[in-house]
């Protein structure tokens, strides 16, 4: 990738053209040509091409344009498209900023934008169509380049070659600047992701001297009151640098004894847009350290001394694709081509968010805006729990047990910390949004507690999701407690709560028993099956219910909106009860029914109005009614594992893997949403997949790469090998596990943990009989409980 | 203090009652008794009634007014009498504050302005009109008492009785409800001093359970950018809360989750009042204790549990109190009652600021915004060091020496976190303000340093004063140095520059001496003598020069604006030569026009248009043209000591003590500048005064008080004793120092410390030989260097 490439008219062309070459060029030898980091940049998946390590800090990626939050005083629709910062199809990049989110679907960040310029010094963005009237540039993919680590890019208008690289705290940028003789270094402070009027309260930039630059800013966007510090080190000395800002000092003491216009060390403002300029004619790069530090400016420039203490930027970009590299290397697949850049840019994905939130002192800012000190563990956050509960926490549980240890631990320190006494539901950066529902950082404790991963305050935890399932003020949970579902009425999204209530609930009772407090077990287990509270025989659904005890009228089953659902509808989350599918299947009626309902999900049409209602929703995330771009039914398609007909998962999983995840820009059909939507391929191709966390089982798909040996620590790896599997080969004739048939629908974490070999035998025709024995069936509460 | 006094009519008549009261009830047990917080209160003094302790960190006293800065877009005069939130004269009370400069012409603070109301809740001030349309209650002094340490006021409006005391960190409030069922505590985040729109940038407020409230807000003022934060723990359990604010959330992912409107913990905003409803019918007072901090709300908790681990109001009264008494008692004076009072409440403004500016546990914020620990000192903030090099701190390296020390270390700090690596010039809060001219922490520093105090890193004090008389950019420095005077076409206020200049660079040489630094001391000595540069023999006053080495044309002496002085003129300026009183003298043309000129100041008429013009002076403060009303001329009465009629001092001082310091509320004839105006009063009413911190002499004046015997550490005592001194009797007769017959018209630093008796004999017409002789000359750099 260190060479660009040969100009192609189009897109698709060059990007099979880029990932072939970066095959040949590493062969055998690297995971991390396997990664490209542009598939999701383009329309929904939000991911960003930039340059990270394994869960930094610093995310550190071009932004392709100034999308205001609203336009006239109206919420703009556009700004959506740039949770990340990046959509493929633009023609200029605008700046690096060090921040942001992967694949989120609400944002923030875009922190401490840099962009080089020359010539005439511009303080202003300028517009994509007329770029040369502001500081950013043209630029094109064909000289656009992207690995684990590194992103490369020129910057047409005043051709300057930017990379960029990074360390957890510490983004590296080198700037190759043309004959000139003076570069710019623009500092926008102002640039935001969703960015509004006022959303900086405070910035703030000190010229420690000729070539270190501290400051901060403070903004309020999606985090409420967000402290974000830096320390930016330059490797050439400032010639003269300034400010720009539309700031009303109203007391002006400094003024008439500085020239404060420039060269003035201290620059303070709401709004400010900074620069340095730099003595380039030697042709020597102006290569910047630029860390992160959530507790202070001292707190960054300790980040920045630890990490870099050199200006070997090749250094750097080395170490940063190692750590991915030796992250990538914990599962080892044998594939086609596409699927190994398809998987190992979902694994790429995966390990991006939560990210690292502490110095390297350990300190960090909590909850209260106060510092802590996080001894002998890593704080992390960016927690997108709706999203993640699901599969990326249960795969951190096989792949990253260190690290979903040290989650759980930052989230009991966000429960101590929190004015509520709630455990996170979508924090970053020391606050939390409240975006989403559900209180799931108990599935993910609870799953972690179960899978003993249990480095931590064992009664704390156990508090924290107790209190926080038991919070009478917050999101209904009163309500739900009260009539054992939520009330339409009282509560918004009343179904949908009531639905993952119940399953997070049930992860309680299962923590209880494991802790011996039967009676909470009890208390819980009840909870667990409040689902069945709002089902309605009548129309064969999950159904909202009034206070009353009435159903909600009327009644559609298609409809996202004003039905009691978020972002789904009840033909989806009907099937929202992963701890009790064999309960829900009597309730619906028996055997028959649920796999007619579930068949009928995949092969339905959705009429136009569907997606023009529906939120995060949209044609290309979908199978029939099922909707593999939005979270609410990944579990879905392996719940045939429950009835007599395993075998229909296959087909299911292998159409969503091969229609979903294209390894293109565009080829994701839905938000990645911090890695959830990469874990579900990552678990999916490799054969099984965590429907139910909580308990220690992963329900059998149908395997879609050949191999995949997973590392699961202490010297032992766990191979699953899928014999004779083509593309038209995707059913499961037989398997065995260590030798030993299987004909569980589901394998045990331990069974992967102590390590050992899956085989699975495969063919064009279902073998109907595997699977199919009554003790083969996974967990549920119906069978499993008394 | 303790019980209410009957109504007089005439507020002159309550307030001599108030004092002949205090003086009947503790006669001769408390000198406290002697203090009244009320001086200074109306008009110019700018002093606070309310409740503080020594150097303590909380000032909490009511405030009369919420005066804006600016009305309708343009300045607003007002906002100039609120410097310290309250006016004798307004008649109703808004709340009380806990932080308030101590006398200052600019200002800040006011920060957390708490209320108690009944009745209807009412989130707005109300106006001084119609009180009944906000918070704010009519109050009257005759239900009104402040003593060191405590304030007590009946607020009308609701029959409420307040009473306040504090510790160092900490304000302990008491509210006595009348009969009824419920009482609000009103916080206003938004009250400031110095009030404009947007000067909070950033409020916020968590209760963190039923009785302990934290929060902090983030200003924009006089300081830039100031920090501060508080813990609020209240006596009683809080039945509900609330806020009012005009924030428009652009996020609002809690609000469909929560019920935020009432009882939502997490309150944050710009503006925002808030309320705190207390069941009050068990007659029991609500009681507050509000500790701050200007690191976090951590700090804050822990401030307030070391300070007031109880709930005994009367308790930390007493303490309060007691460490006046201590305080005050280093100082015993004999005098009539008005001039004890005047004593020692100037004794009690001189030890309010600076203020105490870290944690219980050492941490401070510095002034690059990051923590740090004062190890083994106290750090101290709030440095108005124009005003106060003169004689406050002076008056500290006698009465405060472990303190002077700590400042010393304090204002190093400030010069290691200073981006600007300068001293502080006017500091408060981890904050440069920039206020006034010259680099007076440099004789502060070198005086402290030459008296002994040296505890701190010398080498670092001594670079610190090269490095902040050598900044090139700052104030007219770099041109000062360029030309040997500030050239009055390039740098505002250039010749009052020079002076000041030209005397802290005297300072310089004598550490530069005293460290055997013979380079530097050569060229800090010759430019000590810059003045020379701005003398004009044709008008006989110092003057402004232009870059060419021309005069500044027109030359009026009598202007205070336009002429090249800040708050003075070049009658009171041109005697600024400290350093060098005889070498002036010789410049002027000898001692007859120095002694003439001296004599025309104090006998001159000033016209009106004058005080139209002039910034902080009026007629109050003045002698002629002689201004005891602010810091310029403060040592000019002293000047005589240096010619053969040092009995000439004798007049002007008694004249100024009897006339610019009246013990009643609207008694200062100026700004008490944090406690100048005061040390200037407590050294002359002794009879001697630091005309030239930096050398160790105090000149000789005339004693206005009978004895005066100060405690000077390690058990020693010295005392001054003015036998047979009248208010006729002002004129020093003859002198003993310890026995021995003293000619010299000075003493020095080595002479109090030792402990020793000087006794003057006075009479009522004056011994014109004494103090005459040629050796008996206090300090010049004309008579006493090579």
């Amino acid at each position: 990738m260190k060479k660009y490439f040969v100009r192609f008219s189009r897109m698709l062309v060059l990007y099979c053209s880029m990932a072939a070459t970066s095959q040949a060029q590493n062969a055998s030898t690297s995971l991390c040509d396997y990664v490209d980091p542009f598939i999701g940049t383009q329309e929904m998946g939000h991911t960003f091409p930039g340059a990270t390590v394994p869960f930094g800090m610093v995310q550190l990626s071009p932004e392709t344009d100034t999308i205001p939050y609203s336009v006239n005083g109206r919420y703009n629709g556009e700004v959506y498209r740039y949770c990340a910062g990046y959509q493929y199809t633009d023609p200029t990049i605008v700046g690096f900023a060090h921040t942001h989110f992967s694949g989120t679907g609400h944002s923030d960040l875009g922190d401490f934008l840099i962009m080089p310029t020359t010539g005439k010094l511009q303080l202003n963005p300028g517009t994509t169509e007329h770029p040369e009237t502001g500081y950013r540039s043209r630029f094109s993919h064909e000289q656009e380049s992207a690995s684990p680590g590194y992103y490369k890019v020129l910057l047409e208008d005043d051709n300057i070659t930017a990379e960029l690289t990074t360390t957890t705290h510490t983004g590296l940028h080198q700037y190759t600047f043309p004959k000139t003789d003076v570069g710019h270094i623009i500092l926008d402070m102002n640039y935001n992701i969703y960015n509004y009027d006022g959303k900086v309260i405070w910035a703030s930039v000190r010229v420690e001297n000729d070539t270190l630059v501290t400051g901060y800013r403070i903004t309020r966007g999606w985090a409420r009151n967000r402290y974000l510090y830096f320390a930016m080190s330059f490797s050439k000395p400032i010639k003269e640098y300034g400010m720009k800002s539309n700031e009303k000092l109203v007391y002006k003491g400094f003024w008439r004894k500085f020239d404060e216009t420039k060269n003035f060390p201290q620059m303070e403002a709401k709004e400010m847009v900074n620069y340095f300029d730099f003595d380039v004619a030697d042709g020597q790069p102006v290569k910047i350290k630029f860390a992160l530090s959530a507790v202070s400016t001292e707190g960054a420039r300790k980040n920045l001394e630890a990490e870099i203490p050199h200006w070997d930027f090749e250094k750097t970009k080395t170490e940063a694709r190692n750590l991915w590299e030796k992250e990538l290397e914990k599962v080892k697949i044998k594939a086609g081509h596409e699927k190994m850049v398809a998987f190992y840019t979902s694994l790429y994905h995966a390990f991006i968010n939560p990210i690292t939130y502490n110095d390297v002192d350990g300190k960090y800012r909590g909850l209260d805006q106060n510092i802590y000190e996080a001894d002998g563990f890593t704080n992390y956050t960016v927690f997108s729990l709706w999203d993640t509960y699901r599969a990326l926490h249960p795969l951190f549980t096989v792949l990253q047990p260190k690290r979903a240890n040290d989650m759980v631990k930052s989230m009991i320190k966000h429960y101590e910390q929190s004015v509520h006494h709630l455990l996170p539901v979508w924090s970053h950066f020391n606050n939390e949004n409240w975006c989403m529902i559900g209180y799931h950082a108990v599935p993910v404790m609870v799953d972690a507690y179960l899978k003993g991963i249990r480095d931590y305050d064992i009664d704390k935890a156990f508090e924290a999701v107790i209190k926080s399932s038991t919070h009478n003020s917050y999101d209904g949970i009163g309500e739900y407690m009260k009539y054992g579902y939520a009330p339409f009425d009282n509560v918004n999204n009343s179904a949908s709560l009531t639905l993952e209530y119940a399953y997070d609930d049930w992860t309680i009772a299962k923590m209880a028993q494991s802790l011996g407090k039967k009676e909470e077990a009890a208390a819980y287990l009840k909870r667990a099956q409040y689902y069945k509270n709002l089902f309605d025989p009548e129309v064969g659904f999950i159904r909202a219910k009034l206070s009353t005890g009435e159903w909600k009228k009327p009644f559609n089953a298609l409809k996202t909106t004003g039905e009691g659902y978020i972002e789904g509808n009840a033909w989806n989350y009907s099937f929202y009860v992963p701890q009790d599918v064999a309960g829900y299947m009597q309730l619906l009626g028996g055997e028959k029914k649920f796999i007619s309902r579930l068949d009928s999900l995949f092969e339905m049409h959705l009429p136009d109005e569907f997606f023009e209602e529906s939120e995060d929703i949209d044609r290309v995330g979908i199978i029939g009614g099922y909707v593999q771009g939005n979270e609410p039914s990944h579990h879905v398609p392996y719940l045939y594992a429950w009835t007599s007909s395993p075998w229909k998962t296959a087909e299911k999983i292998h159409q969503i893997i091969n229609t979903k995840y294209n390894p293109k820009p565009d080829g994701l059909c839905g938000n990645d949403d911090c890695g959830q939507m990469s874990a579900w391929y990552i678990f999916s191709s490799m054969g099984f997949y965590p429907v139910c966390p909580g308990t220690n089982e992963y329900v059998i798909g149908s395997p879609c790469v050949n191999e995949a040996t997973i590392d699961v620590g202490e010297g032992k790896t766990f191979t699953m090998k899928a014999n004779s599997l083509t593309d038209k080969n995707i059913y499961i004739q037989s398997v065995t596990l260590n030798g030993k048939p299987w004909h569980k629908t589901y394998i045990t974490h331990e069974d992967v943990m102590n390590g050992g070999e899956l085989i699975f035998n495969m063919a064009g025709k279902p073998n109907k009989k595997w699977g199919t024995g009554k003790e083969s069936k996974p967990y549920s509460i119906a069978t499993n409980e008394n």
